[in-house]
C-alpha cells in the first residue's frame, strides 16, 4: 500500500524545487509510463490499476509497483482524469559535452515557455539526431508533468542543458568558428541561405523572441518566408512549427543536397 | 445587459449542432478577438469588461456591444479564467472552388481529432498560401472553441471544407491528372522525391494515419526521414509538425529550386 509520505512526493512533483531537491519527475498515463520505461529511464515508484501490465520488455523490482484502485490513483494523481497508472522516474542526469557541441548541430533555447512546445522540440530534436539542446535558465523546465506528457521517451536520448545564454555564446565563438543562426521574423530565406553544419540553431521566446543580450552572438538571421513572399497571413509560425522547419532544413541541405 | 437567451446562445456553441443551426460561433480571449475583428469576420455579440476596447481599425454596430462586470463575464464564458472579452461571430460561408483546386497546392485531412493539430494546420496552410482545406466528415469542427483559439484570424482566409474522401478523390481522378501525395512512416523520403504542384497532399488521423478507403487514391508515398536515416527515435512527429515539414517542403522544392 501506497504510504502518505509518498503520496506527498508525488504530489509534490507538481513543484520545481522538489523536482530538483529529489531527483525526481512525474509521469503519468499508459502511453508515457510505457514509453519512459522502454526508453531505459529508471522508475523509482510505479502506481497501477489492475488494468495496467507491466510491459514484458521491462523488468522492475517488484516492491516499487503499488497496485491500486481506481479511487485510490484518483487522489494520488494531479490529473483530472488520471488513467490506469503513474510513475516516479530518476531524472537522468547528464553534463553538458562540449567536444560534442563543437561538432554537431545544437538546438538553444531561449526562454521557451510552453510547455506543449517544449514537447514538440524535444521530440524533433530527438527525430533530426540533433543530441544536445542548451536551453537558457528561465526555459520551461523539461520535468514539468505537462513537458514529460509531450515528450515522452525522446527525454531519454535528449541531453538538455540549463546555462547563462550570453556566456555560452562568448565560450562557445571562442573555441570554434561555427556560425550561429538565429530565427526572426526579418532575416535571410532559409531556403536561399547556405546552411552549415556544425552550428548553433537559436529559438526564441513565444512573445518576445531572442532576447537582446543574445542578438550580438547572432551572425546569421534567418527566417521562413511565407508563400507568396509578400502575402498577408498569420502573423507568425508557433515555434514548435518553426524548428521543425528550421530542422527539416538544416538536414535536407547538409544531407541531401551536395 | 446581456439577455438570458444571449446567455443560452453563448453556452450552445459548445455544441456543433448549434454552432451550425445558427451559423455562429465562439472566439474568447483579446488576442483570438481582435485579431477575428480584424481580419474581417463579422461579429454578432461581443461582451467585454472595461479594460477591452474595440481595435480603432474595426468600426461595429455600438449595439453589439455588451460591456460586463468581470463577474458577469465569468458566469457567461465557457472558460475556466475568461479575459476581457468573448465574441460570437457569423460562420464564413465558402463553397468549394473546384476550378482553384485542379490549379493550387491543396491539403486533405483525413479524420485530424485533435483541435491544437487543427489550429496549427490551418495557420500553416494561410502562411505557405494553401487557400483550400478538404476535410473528411469526422474531422474536428473548425468552430470548435479550442480551433478558433488555436486558429485566430486564419480562418477567415482559409476554405475549409467538409466532405466524403472517396468521392472527393474520385472525381478530382477524373478531372484532372494532378499527384496525390499521402503521408505514411514508410514511404519515398521526402527530400529526395520530385514534389510537383498543383496536386493534393493528404494528412491522416494522430492515431490510425490515412484510412483504407482513401489509401487506394494516392499514388505517392512520402515520408519525413529521421536523421541518421536509420536511428532509434520518436516514433513519430505530430500531424502538425508533419504538415509543417511537407508543406515547407513542397513551397521549397517548387519555388526556389528550379
Amino acid at each position: 500500500m501506497l504510504s502518505k509520505n509518498q503520496k506527498k512526493l508525488i504530489a509534490s512533483m507538481a513543484q520545481k524545487k522538489h523536482r530538483d531537491s529529489q531527483h525526481l519527475f512525474l509521469a503519468e498515463g499508459p502511453k508515457t509510463v510505457t514509453d519512459l520505461l522502454e526508453s531505459g529511464i529508471e522508475p523509482s515508484l510505479i502506481v497501477h490499476t489492475q488494468e495496467w501490465k507491466l510491459p514484458s520488455s521491462c523488468i522492475t523490482d517488484s516492491n516499487i509497483l503499488f497496485p491500486v484502485s481506481q479511487k485510490d490513483l484518483a487522489s494520488t494523481s494531479l490529473l483530472k482524469t488520471p488513467q490506469q497508472v503513474l510513475a516516479l522516474f530518476k531524472q537522468p542526469q547528464h553534463s553538458v559535452n562540449n567536444n560534442a557541441i563543437y561538432k554537431e548541430l545544437t538546438l538553444v533555447l531561449d526562454g521557451i515557455q510552453d510547455p506543449g512546445n517544449m514537447g514538440t522540440i524535444i521530440r524533433l530534436a530527438d527525430w533530426f539526431g540533433i543530441n544536445q539542446i542548451i536551453c537558457s535558465i528561465d526555459t520551461v523546465d523539461i520535468f514539468n508533468p505537462k513537458v514529460v506528457q509531450a515528450t515522452m521517451g525522446a527525454v531519454a536520448r535528449i541531453k538538455i542543458h540549463y546555462t547563462n545564454l550570453p556566456e555560452f555564446f562568448q565560450q562557445y565563438h571562442e573555441k570554434c568558428d561555427n556560425p550561429i543562426y538565429g530565427t526572426y521574423l526579418e532575416g535571410d530565406n532559409i531556403y536561399k541561405t547556405s546552411l552549415i553544419s556544425p552550428s548553433l540553431i537559436v529559438m526564441g521566446n513565444e512573445g518576445r523572441g531572442i532576447r537582446d543580450e543574445n542578438k550580438n552572438y547572432i551572425r546569421h538571421k534567418i527566417t521562413i518566408p511565407t508563400f507568396p513572399a509578400d502575402s498577408q497571413t498569420s502573423e507568425s509560425l508557433n515555434v514548435g512549427v518553426a524548428t521543425a522547419i528550421v530542422c527539416s532544413e538544416f538536414r535536407r541541405s547538409t544531407t541531401y543536397s551536395r
